[in-house]
């Protein structure tokens, strides 16, 4: 089954934003989480460059404008309810602004947090 | 650095819950997003067993207790904002009610929604 995809369609929340999970498409890491509203779903899908909605700037924020690390557009999901993305991404550099690759580099472990990235030489924290 | 883990800490929204992706252990696959509320992230870690709050029975849902499609824990991962968690799990059978393996089976191709997990056999959409 196809159909015409519009972005109008998804299940957006009160503030009008959807989850989109970004994954490195080519070993599966789950790289972060962010919010897209309609205008980003459809930059993205424009431009094949991943474009989210910041809620601390309230404005759009096209990932790797400011740090140049960019993330192409591999492919775009979308779940049974409509309600979260899933975005399959060829990422440039860390994807996180620590400067690891992935921002889910805290771990707990038998009750206690563990940092199982390391920052990248130089950074702290 | 290594910190005691208290749920408590975490960034939720307004109404009181925080997004955490499934991912499977094993290979990386994406499974699903759903919601954790600071019970649910309690209980997952307690038990073992992936808790989520269901939103649409406003409760605590133990995934699998009704399908049998459990998830275990292997590890759970918060992210760098602390406000987004990861969990890779060990999935019985599929984590999708419509009997896909992930909830992510549609993607977007040239401005189309294709299905590009098929539903299980006997079952439609």
């Amino acid at each position: 089954m196809t159909t015409p995809f519009d972005p109008a369609t998804l299940r957006y929340n009160e503030a009008g934003l959807i989850p989109a999970i970004a994954q490195d498409a080519t070993d599966g890491t789950v790289l972060m989480l962010a919010w897209m509203n309609a205008e980003a779903v459809a930059a993205t899908l424009a431009t094949g460059r991943v474009t989210y909605w910041s809620r601390s700037r309230g404005e759009l924020w096209r990932k790797g404008d400011t740090s140049g690390h960019i993330q192409r557009l591999v492919e775009m999901r979308l779940d049974c309810d409509r309600d979260a993305l899933l975005v399959l991404v060829e990422q440039t550099g860390p994807a996180c602004h620590t400067g690891r690759r992935s921002c889910f580099y805290t771990a707990v472990h038998a009750g206690t947090e563990v940092e199982i990235i390391a920052p990248p030489a130089g950074e702290t924290a």
